[in-house]
C-alpha cells in the first residue's frame, strides 16, 4: 500500500499538492482512473480517483473514509538537541515517527553541537516516515528553541522528564511513566545537560530519569526514550 | 575517556595493532609517556604507557586492570536480514552495540534485498561502537548465512523468537521474554519472512512474537527488539 500526504484534503474535487503530484505522476506514473490512498496528517484517511493530469495541476475526486480521534491514548513530546551530524538527527525524526511520537521540539543547550536546522527538509523526513509507516498522524516539529524557553512552553498537564543522571540514584524512565500519561521527555546533546540546565529543568518540575546503564549517543537515547514510552502503552 | 581496542592485549610490552596505532599516533598525536585506556573486546580492561613510536610499530607497556566475566547476565543473538541501503544496516550494528547485543547473525531470506556484506567494514563499525560506548565487549558478527542454516545453528539453550505476525494473535516480545533468558531473535527484511520461512522457523522451535502495533522498517524492528530485551534485564 502506498500513501500520499496532503494536509488540505477534503471530499470532492481537489488539486493534489505539488510535491506529492510530482511523486505520484512523474515518478510513480499514476494515470487518470487510478485510485490513490491519502492521509492528511491529522488522523484522516482518504481515497481518491485521479480525474485529470496536467503540468499545472493534478485533480483528484476525493472521498474521506474515516478520521481517527487521536494517534494514541497518550501524547509524547520529545525535546532533543540536534546532533552535529545531521544524518543522525534525521534518523531520530524517522525512527521516532515509526515508533510513535506526537511532537519533536529541537533544543539549543549549553553543549549543543548544532545551532541551526532546516525545518523544511526535516518536515519532509517526517512526512516520508509517516507514509512509510502507513499512518495518518504527522508529528509536529517545533522551531529550534533555547532549552529554557522549550521547557517553559511544556504543556501544563505533561509528565516532565529529563534524561539526566543526578547525584542520587536516578530512576529508570520505565519505572517513572504510567500508561496513558502525556509526557515531555528531554534528551541532551552528546555532552549531556549541564548541572545548571538540570537545575533549571528541576525548577520547572522536570524529574530526572535514566535510560539504562549504558552510555548512549543522543540519537540512540532519543529513540530508546520514545520506544520505552510507547511500549508501556501497548 | 577515549578507548582503544586490541584483541591481543596482555600485560607487558606490546606492539599496538596497526589500525589503532594510526589513529592513536597520527590522528590523536599520542606521545611517549602518554597513558592509554584499552579493551580487548572480551571483557578485559587495560592501561598502557606509550614507550616508543616508530613507522614500523608503536610499543606500549601494558597492565591488565580487570576482566569482566560477561557482558551481562544473559546473551542476545540478533539474526537480521541486511537491508538494501547499507547505511541502515550499519545503523543496526552501531545501535545494537550501544544498547547491548552479544552476536549479530546476518541472514539471507526469501525477500532479502541485500545478498552480500563486507564483514571487515562491518567489524570496524562494531569496534567503533564498542569504544564509543566505553565497553569491553565486541559483539560477534557471523558471515551471511541462509536463514535455514542460521536457524539450525542456534544455541541449544536459547529462547527462540521470530518477529512474525502469525494467523492467531501474536504475543508481544516483551511478554514472551524473561529477565536472564539467553535469546535468539530473528528480524526479517522489509518484505518480512515468507509463510514458508515462518513454518520452517516454527519447526525449529522458534515462536512468533510481535514488536508492537506499528509497521517498522527492518532496522527499527531490530533495534526495538534488542532494546526490549535489554530493558527487561535492568
Amino acid at each position: 500500500m502506498q500513501l500520499f500526504y496532503d494536509p488540505d484534503l477534503k471530499s470532492g474535487i481537489h488539486a493534489l499538492r505539488d510535491e506529492e503530484a510530482r511523486h505520484a505522476f512523474q515518478v510513480l506514473r499514476k494515470r487518470v482512473g487510478d485510485v490513490l490512498d491519502l492521509v492528511d496528517g491529522r488522523g484522516g484517511w482518504f481515497s481518491a480517483e485521479v480525474k485529470a493530469i496536467s503540468k499545472r495541476e493534478c485533480l483528484l475526486d476525493v472521498t474521506e473514509l474515516r478520521r481517527e480521534v487521536s494517534r494514541a491514548g497518550h501524547r509524547t513530546t520529545l525535546l532533543v538537541a540536534p546532533t552535529k551530524n545531521i544524518d543522525r538527527f534525521e534518523w531520530i525524526l524517522e525512527k521516532a515517527t515509526e515508533i510513535g511520537v506526537d511532537r519533536i521540539q529541537p533544543i539549543l543547550t549549553h553543549h549543543s553541537e548544532r545551532k541551526r536546522i532546516r525545518l523544511d527538509r526535516l518536515n519532509r523526513i517526517l512526512e516520508s516516515a509517516m507514509k512509510q509507516s502507513l499512518r495518518a498522524w504527522l508529528p509536529e516539529l517545533g522551531e529550534l528553541l533555547p532549552l529554557q524557553q522549550a521547557l517553559e512552553e511544556t504543556h501544563l498537564n505533561d509528565l516532565r522528564l529529563l534524561a539526566y543522571l543526578g547525584e542520587k540514584e536516578t530512576p529508570l524512565l520505565r519505572n517513572n511513566y504510567q500508561r496513558g500519561d502525556n509526557v515531555s521527555i528531554a534528551v541532551g546533546p552528546e555532552g549531556g545537560f549541564s548541572p545548571e540546565e538540570a537545575a533549571l529543568a528541576q525548577s520547572l518540575d522536570y524529574g530526572f530519569v535514566s535510560l539504562g546503564p549504558n552510555r548512549l549517543r543522543t540519537e540512540t537515547a532519543a529513540i530508546a526514550a520514545v520506544h520505552t514510552i510507547e511500549q508501556l502503552n501497548w
